[in-house]
């Protein structure tokens, strides 16, 4: 009784910083847009095809989320993410036939184009001396099959695709695709591979004009970010398969705090991975399973998104025949 | 006597600050690379051209730094700038005949891309039916001009691309090429427009791991930077015409600010810019003269780096007649 009193009240506590977190955020500027484009992917989406059942619905988060440190934003924490992994995996779960929402940071690596160098304007394309646009040979493969995949997924109703920046636009946005897929019960997969920020600076106590670097140090407190990942797993789409990753240095104590991660938030799965190595080699964990999921070139598996998403994949039907599992 | 020696107390802290800085910075990957690639531009923009005159050459800097908040870097602090002054300068320093150093922030604007969307290779292009690549006709003009002008400039030897992402880098790629150009004298100007970080994390002091988001909140402590601007224009490249930016939010303290810098900095030039007005206003602060340039769209001036070059290149002119001035 005592014990579940407590939890009642870190509950009440949680969703009070939630709350607060979401009444002091900036709002979104274009919700209304995101709403109606939400609205009618999962509507497309959710109509039984000719073969009988639903599509299954994934929402792929992608690249990092900011921190801004100044109101008139001069300044702001960043978490490093290409978008490399969301992007491949996005890749790998269209091929399975899913729909998929890539919620993806403004800039970050997009579907279909992870093989294309650094600046793919300049450095893919000449025009010949009579004046015919050329895709150089050495890269004409990559630069076909990311537009023609890309706008086919996208035309096709298959892919939407939505940007954000700071950690404000990313929850607010995130909290509208899962109440959008709610609908779909269990057909859908949430998979957040974001880096999100940890620590924010609240709205309403962060500096309005650029700091100054008068003499002296700068010091600087930032407060948690509320932990949604329980919030939205039972509150706001309580039936999706629930997919979070564990990003560490330390390779030491990675699995520990998988297992922890698990526990806490409740979701089905946490991938977990090691900053150095997260390209070869990541860890399935689930409550009675850890799973460790490696790339193998030579049995021409090309990256580590492949065999997770077929991991995934598989999971995701066996929750589909019994969601109690 | 007094005021001379607490002077040069100041200036022997300042060097030791600076030492420190890069002492403490992780070394340059590439810097084999980039003296080989400064060296071989330096000399041949130096060599007189045929009308007689040796060329001039800028060094245009771009974009934000960043701070990594971990030596394994998860975290950083960003300095936002999209690099369209800095990209848009460029053009406008090319046309007028200099050759240019653009060392930029990676992944921001590129020179004569100002006008592209945000990721062109998927907004710009399609292929027919036939398999052959298509420019979109709204964009195709926009497209023609990045990609023959860019490569044009590159291949003809006018501009050298040098990217950077950490204040570390900047800093050190910025000393090389102000040793590289003190061979040109005054024919040399440094157009420092980059968004660099004030305040930093030493790299000693810094997590080797991910900061743990346990309880409670963040502190942190950042230190300023040292102040290299002073050492960049007195002993790095002591006969460079030298201009710095100023970015305030807050218009009321801007040009008390630009007027403090240009005294303690002893640059030849301040370009004071507010945030929210800066793509239609820049002030020009000068020992003796401010002049407000501005954007004028009737007058078919499109942007306000196009008047702010045209009087950079006079009063480089001017200084060139008479350094002393």
């Amino acid at each position: 009784m005592a014990l579940s009193n407590g939890l009642e009240v870190q509950k009440e506590i949680l969703h009070a910083e939630i709350k607060s977190f979401f009444d002091s955020a900036p709002p979104l500027k274009n919700s209304d847009d995101i709403s109606g484009k939400l609205e009618g992917f999962v509507k497309k989406n959710s109509t039984p095809s000719e073969s009988g059942g639903a599509r299954r619905v994934v929402c792929v988060t992608s690249g990092g989320t900011t921190v801004p440190l100044e109101q008139r934003c001069v300044r702001y924490i960043d978490n490093f993410s290409s978008g490399h992994r969301g992007a491949a995996s996005t890749e790998y779960f269209l091929k399975a036939g899913y729909a998929v929402i890539f919620l993806y940071r403004r800039g970050t690596c997009q579907p279909y184009c992870r093989s294309l160098p650094a600046d793919p304007l300049l450095e893919c394309f000449e025009y010949t001396d009579d004046s015919n646009i050329n895709v150089c040979q050495s890269h004409s493969e990559a630069v076909r099959n990311a537009i023609t995949r890309s706008h086919a997924a996208v035309a096709g109703g298959l892919l939407l695709k939505l940007p954000f920046t700071t950690i404000f636009e990313y929850l607010q946005m995130l909290q509208m695709i899962a109440f959008s897929i709610r609908s779909l019960g269990p057909h859908a997969i949430l998979y957040l591979a974001a880096a999100v920020s940890d620590f924010y600076v609240p709205w309403k106590s962060m500096a309005e004009h650029k700091i100054q670097s008068g003499s002296g140090p700068l010091d600087m407190r930032l407060v948690q970010v509320p932990k949604m990942l329980l919030v939205l797993r039972k509150d706001w789409a309580p039936m999706a398969f629930c997919i979070s990753f564990k990003l560490e240095t330390d390779s030491k104590i990675l699995l520990e705090k998988a297992d922890m991660a698990l526990k806490k938030y409740k979701v089905h799965m946490i991938v977990a991975n090691e900053l150095s190595t997260r390209k070869e080699e990541v860890v399935v964990v689930r409550r009675n399973e850890k799973i460790s999921v490696r790339r193998n070139q030579s049995l021409g598996v090309d990256d580590v998104e492949k065999p997770l998403i077929d991991l995934i994949v598989g999971r995701h039907s066996a929750y589909l025949e019994n969601p109690d599992l």
